[in-house]
């Protein structure tokens, strides 16, 4: 499994030496993610590289380098750890306590009546407490990243980025919660048990297939909003992609057969969501049987991968494994959106080399554009659930952005598309809307029900 | 039960007018908890009164100074509510998201690092999140304040305004979990189950007997340090005016029988560290048989009331019954501490007339002073639990800050004694320890066992 490492290295200034040391890195069959100069003296540069590496591929690129003398390697790059030293998040009191008589008002005495207040008619939680503006993040750690089954500990800096997110791009208080259990009824029952102190429960990073029953069941049982954001935030963003792509490459995605290859959270959250806005057909595969019943169940097609590959004019693939898609299967006119991260399974120059109209790959489609504004949108709107129609409004703000700025999709740190998917997902919250379900259309089996809740 | 409540009168300048208001607020038997000026005019000054007042005694007190013409009643003051309006705290992020370098550090693909680094060694959890610095302030909302069972929704004021105190005097975050159960098993095993997302857990307003056993099987099942504040918090603080009243007073805490009527949580909590500071004799007093019981196996002796009136040369009571100690029970040369509020169970002032050597109320007994620095304290030192010994240097350091300063009690917003709290327990906690039990001294019994963890 590839992670992202940042080396250290001096450079000294003469004509081709950067380009003898990027060719070194190219012989690993690496791509350069990043390079930036730190410090300058007169002979030399100290650049931090930052590449995609395997476990002891960087250890041998810094030897090639030091061999050849393309460069001085002086080590890892503290950055990122430096930014999480300490953690990234903290609670803060939003009243300054420098005084008695408010030391009265916000605790004992004062806060008596507040509570008494809230006792009388529990709908006043919402004005004077914070819960209203606060979000669970919430994960067993079984499927942080990529990286897999690392423990809910583990995946906590994820977790705190999750908050740090909710705070910039939504104004709003995130709070990771790791729940040490694998077991799907102990996992609802803890969250359900503790839900009264959130405004909503974003569900992070638990693995397929306990994601889909941990959080259809909370989303039956709990009276706010619920969101797997694997599933569904990442199909918001990929839906996004899809209008966008549609728009910039001229394919028409309403009459499209779109075919997916790999039907894990995201995956399957993206077809249940294309099929919900009214892509005609959807067809997919993937190792597992139950993720093939799960498409099935949520109106999509089983079908093999050449059968993906030379039926859909738009092809999406979320597997993980790079270079799955072999150049041969590109079927002429044909869109693919080869998303895995870091590595797509087709890269995008050679898809258009092959006869592909349009290809993308997931290194844009980041869900941080979504999941900021839909909880947001939420929790002001106060909705009780999110609905299909909130997570297609969503998709639609974020693809008029890219519109308005002629690309595919807006920048993640963009406040302008984090507000209009806030704006939009609150509009929605207020129609009656269709819960969020693999259950059949339009009704029947897990979860599937009346417009409206 | 008395709640406070804020007038807004109106008063024209005038001699003898203010003291009309208030000698007609006497008539009612209340007790001017507050009188700011908030606007004057030419003729005229606008008051914020406060009182604590039963159902329905504020209508007649409003009516009472209109009718007299003492003064005009505006209403009630929304100061108190104002200050809750949203709620009193907010998670931050402690890194500012304003391009995509950093977001690509602090979340994907950066984060992925830090993730692998904790999986690989779970210490460097402690150096590169925030868990080691944020305290769950955790709640079922059984006995928030004096106001009993109201649900833990309408205690969230309560644990926002301790979040709020831990990041004021602390410096550390607090995160509030409403657990929605009153099952011993289920309380116990929800937050086992989330506890690894904290450095520490603070149990508050859980009701007794059950806040015993909560806290006690905590303790045993987790490896952070657990605290039930109504118990141990509150024990610190008086425990510190004790020792206070010792120096002022000149009676011999380490030779003095203490007697205590009324053993719910704080009073339990105040015999066992009494008689771990190295009291000779508690006696005490309750109507529930558990409460005796568990005295007993603190190392305390169960009395009558006329028998801890008798005997004891210290009375402390917690009993929440105002003048429940007749004057008439004072002994010459007793200390007493009356220390339920708003009303005590003898005014300082009645019994000092009938002869106590020393006597104070509550209103200055306030556990906002120990639990920021006992909690700050344990986690510097990365403590796996509290111990008595740290208790006790809590309620030292904060009786010394007293002793500098000549009072019986610290400013609860004094930093001074807020750092001094940590700093001592941190120290108590790098030494060999008791934990914190209700059984036998030195061995057996619920908890007890060997020094340290």
């Amino acid at each position: 499994m590839k992670i992202p490492q940042v080396l250290l290295i001096e450079v000294t200034h003469a004509p081709g030496r950067l380009a003898k040391v990027l060719a070194h890195v190219a012989e690993f069959g690496l791509t350069i993610q990043g390079l930036e100069a730190i410090k300058r003296t007169q002979d030399k540069t100290l650049w931090e590289l930052s590449l995609n590496v395997d476990e002891g591929q960087e250890a041998m690129v810094s030897k090639r380098l030091e061999e050849t003398g393309a460069a001085h390697v002086l080590g890892r790059s503290d950055r990122v750890f430096d930014r999480h030293r300490g953690g990234k998040i903290d609670v803060r009191s939003m009243v300054q306590i420098g005084d008695l008589k408010t030391l009265r008002d916000v605790y004992t005495p004062g806060v008596a009546r507040v509570c008494l207040a809230i006792a009388k008619d529990p709908a006043k939680a919402r004005e004077f407490t914070a819960i209203p503006r606060t979000v669970a993040v919430v994960t067993n750690g079984t499927a942080i990243l990529g990286l897999g089954d690392i423990g809910p500990v583990a995946g906590m800096p994820v977790m705190e980025g999750k908050a740090a997110l909710f705070r910039e791009f939504g104004g709003i208080s995130g709070v990771p919660i790791l729940v040490e259990s694998k077991d799907v009824d102990e996992i609802v029952h803890v969250v359900r048990t503790i839900h009264a102190t959130f405004g909503a429960i974003q569900l992070e990073d638990f693995a397929a297939p306990d994601c889909f029953e941990i959080e259809s069941r909370l989303r039956r049982e709990l009276p706010i909003p619920v969101l797997h954001d694997d599933q569904h935030g990442t199909a918001v963003v990929v839906l996004a992609a899809l209008i966008s792509g549609a728009r910039m490459a001229g394919f028409d995605l309403a009459g499209a057969t779109v075919g997916q290859i790999g039907l894990g959270a995201a995956g399957l959250g993206i077809a249940r969501l294309l099929l919900r806005y009214g892509v005609p057909e959807v067809i997919g595969t993937d190792l597992a049987e139950h993720a093939l019943e799960r498409l099935e169940r949520a109106g999509g097609v089983r079908a093999t991968l050449d059968e993906v590959m030379s039926r859909s004019e738009v092809v999406i693939a979320t597997t993980g494994v790079k270079d799955l898609v072999r150049p041969s299967m590109i079927r002429a006119g044909q869109s693919i959106f080869a998303l895995s991260n870091p590595e797509p399974e087709i890269e995008p120059l050679v898809a258009l080399e092959h006869g592909a109209r349009f290809a993308a790959d997931g290194k844009n489609i980041n869900n941080v554009l979504a999941f900021p504004g839909l909880f947001r949108g939420a929790l002001d709107a106060g909705a009780t659930s999110f609905t299909d129609e909130m997570l297609i409004a969503a998709a639609e703000a974020i693809a008029e952005v890219a519109a308005e700025h002629d690309e595919l999709i807006p920048s993640p740190i963009s406040h302008e598309a984090h507000d209009r998917v806030a704006r939009a997902v609150a509009a929605a919250a207020a129609q009656p809307g269709t819960p969020i379900a693999y259950g059949q259309r339009p009704a029947g089996g897990e979860g599937a029900g009346t417009g409206t809740r």
